[in-house]
């Protein structure tokens, strides 16, 4: 019978970032190797910016680590270590799945918009002719941004603290989805169906809410991609105006499978 | 409840090798940490020749990685990425464990010695006064000959198909244990109690024996360090000669505890 976890033939795989000890996807994709009957293994692997580029070159040389997850701070500065980037993570400047292809080279691709949209489809939420507020124009909001206009929002406004990111992503997503009514503004999210948190702020103690958001009617859906903790300061202010919320966990499970096929496994 | 095994707060371990799938240590120590309760993986890495070094720092610069287990063929090779060797490390010129100590520096020290001798106990034997044949040299090789003069061996004969390795290890262990006779020479192994083999043949399919042992009388003891397959050619003719013997499991388990408590688990 096989090691509950772990011999000597088990094929890596592991989540990069700074912090880790946050991370969800160890346990959900550990989870789903065991159920798949998979001798694989997801690991935490926590780079530090001083050595991140030497902590890539490091596991992409190994020969039994067959694919990585890449988390903050790390999905647009990765790209540097990808071969080949695939259409999404083209398009989007950032990826957050590696893999090792039959002829040595690492390609890499973006899933956190995917994973988002199965998550508030989950929670039987369709962005589709909705006007939504997004914070974060990093790595995961700009894939969350380009993934609620592909399917079909009809209004998105952009907000992040260096006001250049916000209007260079309404810009791109504009230039993609002319469809999609983009703009770069303010948080305050009055007539908006849908707040997002695509922030690492609420992952530490102490932190406040991402953006001055302004009152939170009942009606509006919120959702915070951070998977840890599980309430944030952001989904614990909307659950006490009487909003719907969504934690990051549900991100996590909604990009598994397609990351999983992405990895050769499902 | 903890998961199973890894979420984002595991602390990593890992088992540098090539090959890597036959190595038992994931097995042995996963078992281990999960009977101690520590929130602690140990994972194998299959670093290859052309690429150790980039591995190597890699791996180190993980922080959540705390200790590095290395066996063959890195285990001389590997001093280049210690910073602090410790005495039996120096003393064999080998080592085959590595911690991240509190200021950041990686010690390295030799436990296959301990283990062998850890593993032959437990089966019974005591080498105090017996006569030996040890096939191999190399990193395993030395460690095993200098704590079997440790212990107490009479008579040490070394075989290595490179004989300047043989050579040099006898005349190391001479110098430090005089009161054991050491030589290098032909693995025949008529009037010795213990035939040892502590090279990599029969790991791979198709190996035959390590060398020309001649014939084996029932009464020796044959141990191979090889810890997959179960059954190596040398086993298999030993049991076919009635001898009493030994696998390389044996080997790892006897060795589990001292590395536990360097990487300061237990």
């Amino acid at each position: 019978m096989r090691p509950q976890f772990a011999d000597g033939a088990t094929r890596i795989f592991g989540i990069v970032g700074d912090p880790i000890a946050q991370v969800k996807s160890p346990a959900v994709f550990n989870e789903k190797f065991r159920t798949l009957g998979k001798n694989a293994a997801m690991i935490p692997l926590h780079a530090t910016p001083g050595s991140f580029d030497t902590s890539m070159r490091g596991l992409k040389s190994l020969a039994n680590l067959d694919g990585i997850l890449v988390t903050f701070p790390y999905k647009n500065s990765v790209i540097a270590h990808v071969d080949d980037l695939l259409p999404a993570g083209k398009r989007i400047g950032a990826v957050n799945a590696l893999r090792r292809e039959a002829n040595g080279r690492w390609s890499g691709d973006m899933f956190d918009g995917q994973g988002f949209l199965g998550g508030i489809r989950a929670n039987g939420l369709d962005p589709k002719g909705l006007a939504i507020m997004l914070i974060g124009a990093g790595g995961a909001g700009s894939a969350i941004a380009d993934a609620l206009a592909e399917a079909g929002a009809a209004d998105l406004t952009i907000f992040d603290r260096r006001e250049d990111k916000s209007r260079t992503l309404a810009i791109k997503v504009t230039q993609s989805h002319p469809d999609c009514r983009v703009r770069s503004g303010p948080a305050t999210v009055a007539c908006k169906h849908v707040l997002i948190n695509a922030t690492p702020t609420g992952m530490v103690a102490g932190d406040g809410l991402p953006a001055d958001v302004g009152p939170l009617a009942p009606g509006l859906f919120v959702a915070d991609i951070i998977p840890r903790p599980d309430i944030t300061p952001l989904i614990a202010f909307a659950r006490s105006c009487g909003c719907k919320t969504m934690g990051g966990q549900a991100m996590v499970a909604g990009q598994a499978d397609a990351i999983l096929q992405f990895f050769g496994l499902l």
